[in-house]
């Protein structure tokens, strides 16, 4: 795509109430506009970015069985009604319709799935099954500070298990751990995110989180030295030995809870009377579980975590393109003539063909941070610099071998 | 995908204030699941199709030049007073969050595409622009009786166009104009779709819809027989020779709007104070069109349009599966066979191998509606049975010749 085409600029004037890295760096370069606290329009380039990391979610939701459907927004009040949640959970935002019918904007879906599946699990010949959706969720935040890692309406992948009994969900959590670690290394977060233990609320010893260690991060966990396992603050107290490996060093760290898994067994089946039929006819139960993670708060993660003083750093998978193409020639045709030959190998590419001054054009690709920077200019004659965003050195390739980098 | 796998069933009872043909079929093919009132779940064989039709929306829209964001749906009550529409949209569905804050659930977008474009468009250097979104919107319908055909929740393409005069937003309206026909074409609605007149409202003699002509659609509009045009009910008496071809010859029709465009002019940039500099550097404010087309609403028509005693009738670019493989032998040996040499040609099927009896499973198969049946039975010998779904007869065919239907 060409820059000067691009509906977006790079912006000077940062809202001063908008304090978060993710909103701010997101903000200038042109991802994100803020709309009012903790809600953000997602640019073009955001948008890309965004949805890699939805497809990545996707690829490995369907990898483990997981059948995409979509869920309303709008829930009734009857739904929450059913299992206590209405005046139970403070964060839902509640409003009323026509016929002064009332809703609240689902922040979770519960509430949803559970009669919804009651419809299609009748006997023990439908389960397991693993459903999932990617959607938009809301959520009434009292600070709504922290850009797209505390949103008030934000993107959401929730899947939801269904078995016929506790060791069946105990080995499709293992599933799902494996798919959720897998995910944050597709999206760069691999090396920094760690399973942790906590709280299990009043059906579970223990649900899991995923966090991501980081400086700007907002909670505090305690990482086993010998293993990497994680203790959520909340419980280390009573949990004085490491639940994976049974060492008793931790290390304190500030993280991002990128994910969490959830054992719900029979809490909103019980609530639902969803139930199944076994071989000999008896009812049972069904046993569930659920697996949450928020594509807008990985990609404030991601800026989190991949930046430095010149801007953003994309890893290669979520990068809305992976090359940027800078062109400080006084006329563009050699940067023209790559920018077409690019295009035809199905590479995509930004190209920054505007009338700028050098500096202005290589402070942007900095900025927007797109994995390798290709440079023309008088002085790569018929060549072309090429500049990973991570390293400082530069080289000079031909035109035909920029696939191969 | 294998039928046994799927989550969803056919549905035997249908909640019998669900009146609209297409809510009816699609609830008892498994495509979709009622919640409430106009607000439904998408099951994996809905979403499919509506994915289909969003990405068909989504192709012309970029050839058209369209750049994809996507915008919140929790809009402030101030972005809402700037025109006017806080109190002057009955529709919106209004809420109170964190603070005493108000804000509507979007049920048009003008009032946040407008500042939002405002940051970006400074000079005529920045135009022309177009932006849309697919995205979910809301609309508090006091009457939610027609299923996907007019929905409290629902899915809308919105594109927005920007530009320096009245001109360059004609030349574009008829650019989008062609853009909507290929669309419909695609979607399997290109003969029984017209565009026609439609009241300007306040700023604009004429605003445009696409209308489907269907014996179940709840709008009037007099079709031109000369010229094929339509002029819509509201606005017939006024309009008694054709706007196209000034014959004056009509037939009435029942029609569905599956889409609508707008001549805006100034009127939102005016309200938001958005202008251009020309190049004398004088001001002058930003000329808008805007153009919907609701995803869910095309999916909803499809099936008003396109159905027969036995169920729905997909065409070929929407349906979930191009191919439903209906095992009907004994064994599930050559079936098996068939279902992965298909999947290796990268054959989109959905293969029926459960357990049901022969007529259950033909008669599922003619009302979940695939374009194209294979059965295999005890009869077809090494060959598949094929037959399209718009047909009665049956052929049969070897399986590596499938692929050439």
């Amino acid at each position: 795509m060409k820059q000067s085409h691009l509906i977006t600029k790079t912006v000077k004037s940062i809202p001063k109430e908008e304090v978060s890295l993710n909103s701010r760096l997101l903000i200038q370069a042109g991802f994100i506009d803020k709309l009012a606290a903790g809600i953000y329009t997602y640019l073009p380039l955001g948008l890309k970015a965004l949805n890699n990391i939805s497809n990545i979610v996707r690829d490995e939701m369907n990898k483990a069985g997981g059948q995409e459907l979509l869920m309303p927004a709008l829930t009734p009040k009857k739904n929450w009604e059913e299992t206590g949640r209405w005046d139970g959970l403070d964060v839902l935002f509640k409003l009323k319709g026509a016929g002064d019918k009332e809703f609240a904007l689902g922040a979770t879906h519960e509430e949803v799935v559970t009669p919804l599946m009651k419809k299609f699990i009748l006997s023990y010949k439908d389960l397991p099954k693993y459903v999932y959706q990617i959607q938009t969720k809301y959520r009434n935040e009292p600070r709504a500070k922290s850009g797209l890692l505390r949103g008030r309406e934000f993107l959401m992948k929730d899947l939801y298990s269904f078995h016929t009994d506790s060791e069946d969900l105990d080995q499709y959590y293992e599933v799902m751990t494996k798919a959720y670690f897998k995910i944050f290394e597709r999206c760069g977060l691999g090396d920094s995110t760690h399973l942790t233990y906590s709280s299990g609320g009043t059906f579970s010893k223990y649900s899991h989180e995923f966090q991501t260690v980081c400086k700007t991060g907002e909670d505090i966990v305690y990482l086993c030295k010998n293993c990497g396992l994680g203790v959520n603050k909340e419980i280390i107290d009573e949990t004085p030995k490491c639940p994976g490996c049974e060492k008793s060093e931790y290390e304190e760290k500030n993280a991002i809870e990128v994910g969490n898994i959830f054992k719900l067994k029979a809490k909103y089946s019980d609530a639902f009377k969803m139930n199944f039929k076994d071989k000999e006819d008896k009812e049972h139960p069904v046993i569930m579980g659920c697996y949450g993670i928020g594509p807008s708060r990985v990609l404030g993660t991601i800026v989190e975590v991949h930046n430095d003083k010149n801007g953003m750093v994309w890893p290669e998978e979520v990068a809305p393109f992976k090359f940027h193409l800078v062109n400080l020639s006084k006329d563009s045709v050699q940067a023209d003539k790559a920018y077409e030959a690019l295009q035809k190998k199905g590479i995509e590419v930004l190209y920054d063909d505007r009338n700028e001054p050098a500096g202005v054009k290589l402070k942007d690709a900095d900025l927007m941070g797109m994995p390798y920077r290709l440079v023309i200019s008088d002085k790569t004659a018929e060549k072309i610099e090429l500049k990973k965003r991570t390293e400082d050195e530069t080289k000079l390739v031909a035109l035909e071998d920029i696939d191969n980098v």
